[in-house]
């Protein structure tokens, strides 16, 4: 609620927030305190349960949202309840009170925004003061897990790769990542660069989506990246776009914007339903139509799941989803002395004071990412140059550019973007056009669940097969797709709200040779007989919305006749 | 012990049988009951803890271990044991009496055993009360697995598909065969029938073993055979084997006997060591020499696993990985009116009084698996003709036989099996001769995990790569095999207790262009650089007593170039 009153005024919006914010103040302790599982159900057991009572992590999310609410319609009534909580923690925890660091990250990142808020040092240090009691090998953990569930096994500062809790540990990082933007430590940026490329060049699915393991919801292995039973919960997708999100204010360098864009597009948009009121928590990139669908980590007892669900016992999906959507003008554009720099695209207006310049307003106008093509219009711009600086997609390659109709020679920097300064005059024209058709996509030979297939994508969207849309008796585990025949765009305005259809050449039939076989010695003569089709594929962020029979990104490459 | 010392006599194993047994039946209370757990820690909740409790399935492995002791060395003193338990069960469950099915099936095929043994139908009776109780929806689950988990999700006489915990599964499924074979109900023979298909066409791994998936230890869906995170427990492939048995017994055909040496010489011989002292649980077919090598449920904390573990907390396989080498005999031959069967090979002394022909004895002598001669010698025979019946294995095709020396044009039956019939002599030498080369298998294009995968069988047994075998340098995450070279056999007598060795020619190299990358548009230009190399396999069940470090059963296969 907080960011979506700072998008828009909301009457309705602000008196729920004003009722709740009253309720959350008088249930606040006079020592802080506050939590109603606990005041309510176990008040002797405040802050007993360390590794799984959650406390810290909730009072993380009430600071956030306190941030939230004083920087986007400045109001401060939240601000106290959340600094009450915090004062509360400063006086438990720290240096000669008690050592502790809390099961699930989440309130470290928070403590750094709220010092950042108030300026008063103690949060910072307790924010500091919880990752440098993390690794000391304590926690519970969880199932077969131990404490790498909650990335305790090792300190933060020697971590080689990510591990345990999916959620956990991008949470993590984030915190991590925020107290080093406070305090420069290399041995933190040393961990965390270590621990993103461990990630994101041996971790991630095509879709953005983290985390390989139902059991323990957790990272696997490098190249551990099965299909079927990936769990990929929405909010390790969202954990990766916050801190992928600090590490490009950090550094500017546009693949920290790739994996953003990856993430949002793919694995966080496939969360909610078209409807915007059912919710996937695990997003699989293969269904095989079985009745072993697991898309909740509590399904309800004895049903079909027919599509998303609508609330899940572990509810972080649902609202980190609906906080992702109010806080998305965050992820587009940064300034800094030089200017101004895009990282998104989509349309917008762009306002900012930049003490150095002066007030630059520009519109943005695009049907990105169905189409490549994106408007920007100089609304307000002081005398002073200024740089306008525009990243191209990792998806991309080239791009166009022209300012009032005239095409301008670019070349993208080595972070992945393209500079244009000038002395802009208001009601300049700028023009990127970035080439937009469906592509191919190849994965690491090192994965084995990917192994000879290949993925659509058009533009930043990864596309699947949904059984809804190929033609009749075509079983998903049966296709293969061909190569080298071109793939066709076609947008369907009344399908999914929208969408850009990809149509590809491809066979069934084969494996049928196969009988009752699963295994036999490897056959020398002719490939079986095989029928050509037309496959269909829609944006993988559209499954799930017509019922869940069988969905598959990665389709098997045909071999050659 | 009980089928140790019908093998042969030991006294020091006798004595031990002797003070357990005596233990044992001085533990019992005058009720009949039985269960140390509950006796010692928690008396009052006898019968309480239906799902879960375990009660009964305890008790069917007293049982099964008294008809042991009975049927070998016609010890009687725990059957009184055992059938004083089961009396106890019979005044407590059944029809007018408590309605249940305990929550790991187990007592319903020892029930029936018992009831063999003695001739007292309320032993039969109870095991069909517990099988038609079963299917309720009532039982507890585990995890995200409700009443599935337990197969209480549907009366077994309805079932489709092999569903949950893999264990539970085949332990419930061996049990109703038992019932099937003492009564004759059709509608069981057709939920058996389905369920075998279920599992043998689509969840089955190469090496016999079964349960695709940690989580709930549990069957996956159809086709869901990830080699990485397979669970594959030990007891599962025994489990297998038990049910097999049954379906062998009542059908005579090959197809089941295929089954059990499947998994005999690889999912069940993987799991002890090779030096008879530590086990694995799960059976794994992929190993990425990460950490997070999980093959135990509870692997000590903080501890790397560096090979099989001394035990488990929940020590299920151990035993019974020792019950089925020391009953490995029962596997071998039996014998009807008609003669004898030989359903697997190994060097043994077969003598049987059948009663319709008289006192056989036969002697079998081979190399089997490492060589494909089988040498018989019949050494007592009475005068009337009979036949003598050899299987040929699944995963051969043909195979010479010859009686004294003087070949035999033979045809297999429709089950898989030779017939030779004629009035033996003492000294006639039987030989049968099966091609032995080390063959490429290849696998169901609809198992995701193993596309374009080969695997290299010889005989019976499935191979791996370990990477103490390759050249140095190697990544068995890089490597390829081809497909056109031949494979070269070579015997090793001083390597993990003497093995044939297969290697293979292979391609590695490949993946370093991909240099960070997980995924990239399609590259249509040539492939890039890769080395030749010999890949270097050796029998699955040998693995991993060298130090865990990396291990690939499926070998992805090299592209033409």
């Amino acid at each position: 609620i907080g960011w979506e009153l700072g998008n828009a005024p909301d009457s309705d919006l602000s008196q729920m927030a004003e009722d709740i914010i009253t309720l959350i103040a008088a249930a606040q302790q006079t020592d802080g305190y506050l939590d109603t599982y606990f005041q309510v159900a176990e008040p002797e057991a405040r802050w007993t349960d360390m590794d799984h009572g959650h406390e810290a992590y909730c009072a993380g999310h009430l600071i956030q949202a306190a941030v939230a609410f004083r920087r986007s319609i400045g109001d401060r009534r939240l601000m106290e309840v959340a600094c009450g909580f915090a004062d509360h923690m400063c006086t438990i925890f720290g240096p000669g009170k008690r050592s502790w660091a809390p099961g699930h990250p989440e309130v470290e990142m928070a403590l750094v925004e709220l010092y950042r808020e108030t300026g008063v040092p103690r949060y910072l240090e307790l924010a500091q003061f919880f990752i440098d009691q993390r690794g000391q090998n304590k926690m519970a953990g969880w199932g077969p897990y131990g404490p790498e569930y909650h990335q305790d096994h090792v300190p933060i500062r020697q971590a080689n790769e990510a591990a345990g809790h999916a959620v956990r540990q991008l949470y993590l990082t984030t915190g991590v990542t925020d107290i080093y933007m406070q305090t420069g430590e290399v041995a933190l940026l040393d961990a965390l660069e270590r621990l993103w490329d461990d990630i994101h060049t041996s971790k991630m699915y095509i879709t953005g989506g983290v985390g390989s393991r139902y059991d323990g919801e957790s990272f696997g292995e490098p190249y551990e990246l099965p299909n079927d039973q990936c769990y990929c919960e929405t909010c390790a997708a969202i954990g990766d776009v916050m801190w992928n999100w600090r590490l490009l204010l950090l550094t500017g360098d546009g693949r920290f914007a790739d994996v953003i864009e990856r993430a949002l597009y793919n694995g966080i948009l496939s969360s909610p339903a078209l409807d915007g009121k059912h919710y996937f928590y695990v997003n699989p990139l293969m269904l095989r139509g079985g009745r072993y669908v697991r898309l909740s980590t509590n399904p309800p007892e004895g049903e079909q799941i027919v599509g998303r669900p609508e609330w899940h016992e572990v509810a972080c999906c649902p609202p980190n989803v609906m906080r992702v959507l109010s806080s998305l003008a965050h992820y587009f554009a940064t300034f800094n002395a030089d200017g101004i720099t895009i990282h998104q695209y989509g349309s917008a207006e762009i306002k900012i004071e930049i003490p150095e310049i002066g007030l630059i307003t520009l519109r943005m106008e695009t049907d990105y990412p169905w189409k490549g093509k994106v408007s920007m219009v100089i609304l307000q711009t002081p005398d002073t140059p200024w740089q306008l600086r525009l990243r191209q997609p990792g998806w991309s390659q080239s791009a166009r550019i022209s300012i009032n109709h005239q095409p301008i020679p670019v070349q993208k920097d080595q972070k992945g973007y393209y500079s244009l300064e000038r002395r802009w005059l208001p009601g300049d024209q700028i023009e990127l056009d970035i080439p937009l058709v469906p592509v191919l996509i190849e994965s690491n030979p090192r994965i084995d669940a990917t192994r000879d297939c290949l993925a659509i994508q058009y533009g930043p969207l990864v596309y699947c097969l949904e059984s809804h849309d190929q033609e009749e008796e075509i079983d998903l585990l049966d296709v293969e797709i061909i190569d080298n025949e071109p793939l066709q765009a076609e947008w369907q305005p009344d399908l999914l709200g929208g969408i850009m259809l990809v149509k590809a050449s491809g066979y069934t039939g084969a494996p049928q040779s196969w009988g009752r076989n699963l295994y036999r010695s490897l056959s020398t003569g002719k490939e079986p007989l095989r029928y050509k089709i037309r496959l269909t594929a829609i944006p993988y962020y559209a499954w799930g919305n017509r019922g869940l029979i069988s969905m598959r990104v990665w389709i098997p490459r045909a071999r050659v006749d």
